[in-house]
């Protein structure tokens, strides 16, 4: 198995509500999320008035005592029995001068790998709470379940369960060569391997021969799993593959790929950090 | 790769929107789905007035021809060349007597494998259609793109895929026992390999060791792929591994299963049929 940046810790207990009414003296571990952005407190320098990001979470028993006000929050457990709780901020918000909203892939090493993992479900939370407000058949309020993750309507019974969006990512050789490609999207320079989401009807290896064939013309062969993580941005769960080449010649999709080429692993273009499963593969093929 | 019921076939070019304007003297493969069944010709025997069921799907330029019409629609393709539609029906519909549903899992092997292929999806496509209506954000009414298989708020612009549930599902050994065990959903007597959904911020492989511990109580090791496949009932995207017993004693979860034990694979209890990946993964370690 791969390392996974993402796995909760054994000192962890995950909980949809409260065991009990929460103590309103013991403090909770708030992740307030802003879509992928997680509200971490700053020191600010009183000699030059510089913020000084220290990464670490805020913990309070109230979000009010916090000076905040949420729209929504979801219950999601226990550290170390302390309860961790996320929440989006009400809209127009003014945030303390303590506080300041940081992209969560900035906080990978810089929040302990437990707060890590824990907001990376927070912030997946949160999305799927914002985006199920209403019934998507009758346009209802949706009701919170207690018992279990879910938003039930109250007039057709509609269930609708966090949402996860299954997607392949796989890693092209010929030889000792790996097929790269780069999106507009991407920072200048970089190029990873390629990717796409599982449509219905397809296993994953199908997928895997169709967004290679669709993004660079392509046939491969010799499809093998490689591992799989979870990837809160927003709401993928990432399935790697390894697969050789078998025929064609490269034709990037320009609707998608702006340049894919051949790669000797030796010399290889700047690549996505090591917090990625298309890191992972690339150095698995290359190290 | 194991073998895949779902696969389109090769004369099927799938397509969210016509190319051009339908002939509207031109036959249409129609896929009228009310859930996951599927509406098929029948055929009366003039004799004894019995209903023979004969696993044909309706073809005809237009809904109306049939006596029939529509909520809703979802453009599949072109099957040789011949436009599928998959559609539900108005509510309270009245059949004409040549026409009755059918659950789609029992049409495996009556209807030809590339209708039972688009037949699947077309039920997937059919229930997202019916369950984003409306924005979950906002609960304004959903537009549907043209160029890709979305739907679109015109008020806060939040976009909508169709929806996968990704599964996990894991034969667990002990020499040459397999775990088997029943819910109370199950046909009498019959027995099948664990299963559950991945839930947000874990690893495929995290979700089998969390499922096998919270169905039975056990602990895994050697956790490996197998293989996925689709399963549309209504959206499931299933993922199959093998994982040997670790430790533990066998307690099953009352709220989810009903009994488990271990099963030497020549003397196993009726299982599941041949359409699933479970039966896969029980021929492959039994046969």
């Amino acid at each position: 198995m791969i390392p996974q940046p993402f796995t909760l810790p054994a000192h962890f207990t995950p909980a949809t509500a409260p065991k009990e009414t929460l103590d309103p003296a013991a403090p909770v571990w708030w992740f307030i999320c802003d879509r992928a952005h997680l509200l971490t407190t700053t020191h600010t320098l009183i000699s030059t008035d510089a913020k000084l990001f220290t990464g670490r979470l805020p913990q309070s028993p109230t979000l009010e005592a916090l000076g905040l006000r949420s729209q929504r929050t979801q219950f999601l457990g226990y550290l170390n029995g302390q309860p961790c709780i996320a929440a989006e901020l009400a809209e127009k918000s003014d945030l303390p001068e303590n506080l300041t909203f940081q992209n969560l892939r900035s906080l990978h090493t810089i929040l302990p790998d437990d707060l890590f993992a824990i907001a990376a479900r927070a912030v997946q939370l949160i999305t799927w709470d914002r985006t199920h407000q209403y019934c998507g058949h009758c346009a209802t309020p949706m009701q919170q379940a207690l018992t279990e993750r879910a938003k039930r309507c109250p007039k057709c019974s509609l269930r609708q369960y966090p949402r996860l969006s299954p997607a392949v990512i796989m890693l092209i050789y010929k030889g000792e060569d790996i097929l790269l490609a780069r999106a507009p999207r991407f920072k200048a320079g970089m190029y990873s391997v390629l990717a796409g989401f599982v449509e219905p009807g397809e296993s994953l290896e199908e997928t895997v021969a169709r967004e290679v064939k669709e993004e660079v013309g392509i046939a491969i062969k010799n499809i093998r799993y490689f591992g799989s993580q979870p990837w809160p941005f927003p709401d993928s769960l990432m399935v790697g593959f390894t697969a050789e080449y078998a025929s064609g010649e490269i034709v990037p999709d320009p609707t998608e790929i702006e340049a894919a080429a051949w790669f000797h692993k030796s010399n290889l273009p700047p690549v996505p950090g090591e917090l990625s499963i298309a890191r992972k593969l690339i150095d698995w093929f290359a190290l």
